[in-house]
């Protein structure tokens, strides 16, 4: 359930609040807002335990939440969560895109893209170190050598910095470079990683499983979210069906559909959604429509020759006309780019 | 393979042509275009007789088709096939609404439902007169009074008409009252049905089968194209996956797919293609996006009270909502609404 | 709603139920068993009228189905159906093995095929006059040639015959010439046909659509039977999924879930359901494990030839071995080939 | 490629085959058999020094490896693999079911559960002790207390254990109190975890992910090969489709197609694949039947008391009768239980 505090309350009185929730074997989540402090209150049966706090005086109102995913529900938060990455916001008016190679190759092509890419207008740089590959013998990513190339590069434009994290005894370092940890699809509900992604202190950017439903995504952030840390960017990034043309089916409703379900910002990877260079333009533009939050797009400057994803990589003049694009269409739906 | 004539050639040379191509066993499928007529011919392999055109002086260039569908893929026609029908034109600069309820369940209602859509920037108007229902027990359509509804409705407002053909059977009475016959996804693949339709003289538009991948919609396509009927619109609809919160998942992909692939117009059913309207407004935005020629829009004054798909069904407000959006987003992309 | 007539009634009162069903606006199905009879009661809100009925003498008992389908449902009918064809019962103890090749091509290679696999043990022989091709440039079946030769062999073998239907305007000409209607997998919602089918005297063998859900499956069994066909033999042939080292995803788990739903005997299809010969014959026991009542198999003298899939059609002598394999598991779980 | 070695060469012959491989930068893996040694050669471009080895006088043969998978193929080596663990055999005549509890909930039930398997057949336990689960509010296991009473009742009972590991910090205790170590649908592309095992000394029992296709099962399971773990079992345990009856569709061909494609043996998991108690004996039977070496069940001395997954857990009578059953159809198959 979610306890909302009336406005105005001190914070010994909200202390109060939460040692009673902790007194009754409850785990207490805070929320703090511009005029009003929630909580939420998670455990079996919380809402049994309605009454106690509905006594109190400083107590506005009880919610009970009726979905199995508790903290990244709407009615835990009715307003869009805002995250704050350096200068960046995401969740806010602008529609944050983060470009940059599927993989981390070496420095200069990791500079030469992410200096374009800020040119062009992108706010985050991405990029792999640590790649997740079906086959043992493709190209495995440059691991830490990678990072310090992310970090470098980060530190020369300005530009955060988003990669992967596959495995929990990675996480550690990868936070000491990077400002986004992001999980892949094929970890999803690799649970033993969201519990040690909830316990560090940068966003996560968490990308939903192939097989995976909206709500099952929604489930695992709840497990980053439970473990404490509350700043989760969603990524829609293609599912698994029959159809063959693409590589994945990019899931554009899930856009529409979180935004109903949840206050957590999301963003979409048209790059790996649809496995093909020509159909990013028209899919990123589709992706804003809809309403997203921000994009993941893999740009090289040479896709021919990229050590991975080559396939789906735009070259630098097709990301400035897609940036163009998107720009127009942010704008007819009341966002910015 | 397709033969392009050069232009300035005289109606004899062209009938020459023809004829050898009967001649040799082959089927000619004939494309006038403002400056060059081009020559489709169909028949196992056709290619092989390529000499024999190649020798003649008024043909300018001979171009073999790979793919299995011939007439509708973008190596027969270059060009976006435009379609008239009545003084709506399909394929070009507008983006085409078709809009109406689901099911015609009285005249009052449809007309109510046409003016309004109509006022609101519609120019078709859609509605189900026959209806292919799950099970036989539910409302199964009004049949030819639906017909005769939706002829009057069109005559009073001027709005074409779209409605579903699901029997060959039906096709003759149907075009006899409508103005573009649809062919629904259960029956994409009812390969009677789309010889029929290709005998007509009445543009068909034809929605993707909830488990047909784009090439088999192509191939589909190509039974009412070599059947003698050019007239074809394609229409996205969702497919079947795993996801459970909507009712399928709406492909938007397709739509650029399908801008590659063929010159056919494609048009997006998000009502379908989501199963609930608080997510139609959001795709209809990322259908035009995508590149959309048009959006399929279940409508109904009082949604609660549909005979058939209430859930998916937009209120009037709702629509004019839409509309507004989407005319913002058309823009955006180089189009209008 | 079920109405059990009490063992030993009169016709004459069966009769006076009957007529009281008829006057209250619903649709009596009648299904006379060795011991007792019961009459199905289809209508909105039928089982309103419950009471009108428990009142009766000779009325054993009402029982409600839940289910939206009703005629096809175990509630409907506790004891599995069993269907005749000629000497050939289809839903008892013996697997009944339909083969043939995919399509008729010749009258020969029909015979030599049927002579062959009744001698292997098949009760049935299978083979297509009317074909759904996905490419209208591909071989679309004899018509009505082909159903002769399916006629004459019938004749010559004493095997019945299975054959597909596609338009509801070929029902008449096929029931003339063959023993089961085939429903193929691309018209399981062709309703229309479906309706027709039900008006015809013959049992009807309808094949699962490859996007439909087993509830669907018996939806559409349901058009068929509550049009007045009560012979209906289910067939599972493989669903649409991502896997794509076979053609379609065989759901085996089908035939033990119709078993619990439904008393209409189920048939596996393992050529298409696989689209690989090499699979045909463990997925041919799998399903006679799973409880399968039939198999439909595609067989050709030489598959490398077959005018159509060719390449999930098993030789003659990989079908002896196949019949070899699918008595023993018969006899293991019960059952005899 | 594969390096077949001619029978009787001395072990130094084969070691300057090995030093050869090294010295050119390629990684070998050895397998011995009883009359023959065969060597993979893995490594980017291996084929190209094949001539290197057909020159050596004690090199029989040289296989090129076309597929992506190498160790995992049916290529590296034509005979099945067989996993000795205690005294079990894996992948032999016999069919080797493992059987036990979805979570270790107490040591009573355990032993209770572990005694009741064994004297109906069953030869391995199961039991998790990490459970993933889609909540984090659900029961997560009993971690390292579980451990501790699957090997005592081991101990007791003789049965070897296999039980997950969802971390790779977890495999070093996991490994030290379980006979097989299995990764889950949920983990089969977490592949630093699939890497670790790969270093393990102990059999792993790969599951299927729900999204995953045959051949990127034999791509993780290559991953573990390559690291050095040559004893993998496969594990069929349903796929995600649009079928919503069961809990997931379980993909009896898969069963067939491995056999084709791999020499690692294959057991199949009906409890997880069809999510249903009633349909866990039928599916068991075909799963047998279609070739499987082993099924992975679900067994409850109370079902409906299971802290997890207890309406797919089967009983301890049905138990039997499964037992009963699949033993006729193993013989059927010419195998045993």
């Amino acid at each position: 359930m979610v306890i909302t505090i009336k406005p105005g309350t001190t914070e010994k009185g909200i202390q109060h609040v939460i040692d009673k929730i902790k007194e009754l074997g409850f785990t207490p989540h805070i929320s703090r807002g511009e005029e009003r402090t929630i909580i939420g209150v998670v455990g079996e049966n919380a809402i049994r335990a309605r009454h106690t706090f509905e006594a109190m005086f400083i107590v506005e109102s009880i919610t009970p939440i009726s979905k199995p995913y508790k903290l990244a529900s709407r009615d835990f938060r009715k307003k869009d969560s805002l995250l704050k990455i350096k200068d960046v916001v995401i969740g806010g008016k602008k529609v944050v895109v983060m470009a940059g190679p599927c993989s981390v190759e070496n420095k200069d092509m990791l500079l030469e893209t992410a200096k374009m890419v800020k040119q062009a207008g992108a706010c985050i740089l991405r990029g792999g170190a640590f790649k997740p590959r079906t086959s043992p013998y493709s190209f495995q990513g440059l691991g830490e050598e990678g990072l310090k190339y992310l970090a470098e590069v980060s530190r020369i434009t300005g530009l955060p910095v988003v990669t992967e994290a596959m495995d929990p005894r990675q996480l550690e370092i990868i936070c000491s470079y990077a400002d986004i940890i992001q999980i892949g699809a094929r970890n999803m509900q690799n649970f033993d990683l969201l519990k040690e992604a909830g316990k560090q202190k940068k966003p996560i950017l968490l990308k939903r499983g192939m097989a995976s439903t909206v709500k099952e995504l929604l489930m695992s952030a709840e497990y980053i979210l439970s473990s404490g840390n509350y700043d989760v960017i969603l990524c829609e990034r293609g599912i698994r069906t029959f159809e063959d043309s693409t590589r994945f089916t990019l899931d554009i409703t899930s856009v529409a559909l979180i935004e109903i379900l949840s206050h957590l910002p999301v963003v979409v990877d048209p790059s790996h959604g649809t496995g093909s260079r020509e159909l990013v333009v028209s899919l990123s533009r589709a992706a804003v429509a809809a309403g997203a939050d921000g994009l993941l797009l893999e740009v090289h400057p040479r896709p021919e020759e990229a050590l991975s994803d080559g396939f789906q990589s735009v070259s630098f003049p097709i990301f400035q006309q897609l940036m163009e694009q998107i720009k127009k269409v942010a704008q007819a739906v009341g966002r910015e780019v």
